[in-house]
């Protein structure tokens, strides 16, 4: 019997050798991105939804955020309108507000990311956005503040 | 190397013998449930971005669907719900409205179904929702009429 | 004068006999679905908007919900859908993530069915139904501490 | 049996004598402001839907719109506020252009209200609900032309 | 060099003297009509997105509000109709009922306005506006029982 | 008097000079980068709503799209995101794959966008929003077939 056919005969198992090595893919993929953010997210599911939880890592960070065709950064710009534009999703923005300054978006870009969106789904879901982002930038000072050896962190990739 | 890191360091080709499986094994549960329409919808899919078709095959059925935690009718009325109230998916409520009828659910439940959702999206959103009913039922009747030894078909698993 | 005539002199009164009986009629149909949460919800605006309260028992419970078209299974199924769709809905998804347990769908049934929404309306709708779903069950197990020796309580109709 | 539990006992049924006289009274309110446009909603849904076309008229028109707390100017602009913002709804924006040119409410006007709509929904819906406007103009304008004697009407009750 | 041509090379520039002026005279709309919670909302702004404050009272209010083809009342049902079809924007909403109030629509005309909108983006949405509405309501209340010589203050624009 | 008081006394009025030289740079800006497909949509409506046509130009063009805070690559990402998560935006999202081709973004980059934003706003908007591509595509490759000296066109500023 091939790995294919093997595979596909318990697909949709969580617990399969396959699923399990494409959910660790995954979740160092969301570690490099997200940091503990991230990883959080994932954890909290164990007891109310593994299979979310699993599909969060293995499908939306192992198989597509992982694809080479667009760059980290563009992803982000694409999900923050996304999210923006949505409505709602506070805590998942908060957590790709932080994914954004990971990857190297500025604080400045963010913000203007934002007032960009305005245009296309209306102020007030600009208005939610940035308290979000507000929020995020809060945490950062006070991490900083906490690791005052480590002043400028927000745009490196391991938080 | 086992099957399980090979698999993962290529996760996101979408033509590796794994996704191939995977993408397989999907279609074949979307074949059993939305027959020529769904197909029809990956195929359109292939010259503009076949890793979307793959991921629609592969994640949404082959992952998803086909868990055994929930029956392919409670399925299709969960998706009825969120179809129409997205709004602005009627490809893809026609689509789905012919996947109900399928697994067996009647064009007097979905009519039911849609009013229900209603209460909860408001009525234009119900509207839009029968109007595409209206529509897929017409495509049966007239299916029906071109197969005239094929009387009661709407809910047999072959089209 | 018949009783037609007379109701539609003063349709609109939410007052009338003929209201009042179809208010009635409704909370007695939301009560067996919902149990003390709905009912809740209807006393909730008694001070502010009476005859939206009066209207979601009469049009949403005893016209719409009672019809006997679609089974009380199939009803919560469309409208776990419809409001993870929806999103911002959380008060009203939480009510009815509790009336879907009181008929008899399963914990396993209602976070299979989120993660199934996920395909058509994104993970982060389906996230945040999922922690709507958590703090009922969470509500739910703690009733069941307070009440020894009723153990298996989530899906039978008193609730 | 006084009326009031004759009626509860059968509340769901649609072609009941009291059904029937809410419906009637909602046509008859529905025909006030929509004119034909409305009507026509209410009869095509007579082979694929009739409930749902009954509680449009017996509930959205016979039970709220003619309520007194609101007028029918004030209730037109607050629905065109929504169906702005909710999208995908152009065929029911189109009948409420209609209803609202019917309620004096002037072209100007509207056209007024779905560019101050854009500050709340974004550009693209507001664009989207006034390329609906100029539809319903164009189509008032074609029957004026074709009722010379009848130049001004948009204003008036009985269309 | 014009005016005009001076104006358009800086456009962007929210603290060019055309820009400042722009934004004074938008704040001194939003003030009559919102009052102080307006206001908080731009000053809340500055730290984190000036500009986005510098358009919500430049664009939204200077530009748009202002425009003499619909009334402030006009204005108000558009933008509640907006706010409730949108959801997940209680925070502009409660602004947006005091606005209401200030410019003389009474409660009861707004909770029917949200009633109305049930129609046609459900119910829960016209339940989530509603919560809004008394949470407004019990503010102005507590205003006025500090201020006891200030009866009937909800519809004068110093608030 | 200053300028600046000038223009607030008349904020409002499209058709003042200052006005008008901000709805000549936004037209500036726009036709950079939406080239022809731009003009058209503030073209298309000066015989229904002059004033929305004036401030897509002046306002979502002129003030925020010319900001310098994020480039236009990082502004069309955003666009995509927010259209396509919105649904309904069809003619836009058109209009804006148009723009991102203009400002560089491949053709793959924006099908990859697309895909990636399915996980944010489920498939069926992805897969509108695709097929929305797939038109501009091939509106642009008959463009190219009709002008055979001009075979790289796609992200050029002159369309």
């Amino acid at each position: 019997m091939t790995a294919a056919t093997a595979q596909s005969t318990a697909q949709h198992d969580i617990d399969s050798p396959e699923s399990l090595a494409r959910r660790r893919h995954g979740q160092s993929v969301l570690s490099r991105i997200d940091g503990h953010a991230g990883e959080a997210v994932i954890d909290s599911l164990a007891d109310i939804s593994p299979a979310l939880g699993h599909h969060v890592a293995a499908f939306a960070f192992g198989d597509i955020y992982d694809r080479p065709g667009l760059d980290p950064r563009s992803r982000q710009l694409v999900t923050l309108g996304a999210l923006t534009a949505l409505g709602g999703c506070e805590p998942q923005l908060k957590v790709h507000i932080g994914a954004a300054l990971n990857v190297g978006i500025s604080r400045e870009e963010i913000t203007e990311a934002l007032l960009h969106a305005a245009v296309y789904c209306g102020f007030p879901r600009a208005l939610n956005a940035t308290t979000a982002a507000r929020e995020v930038f809060a945490d950062r000072d006070r991490d900083d503040d906490s690791n005052s050896n480590d002043s400028d962190s927000d745009s490196n990739g391991t938080r």
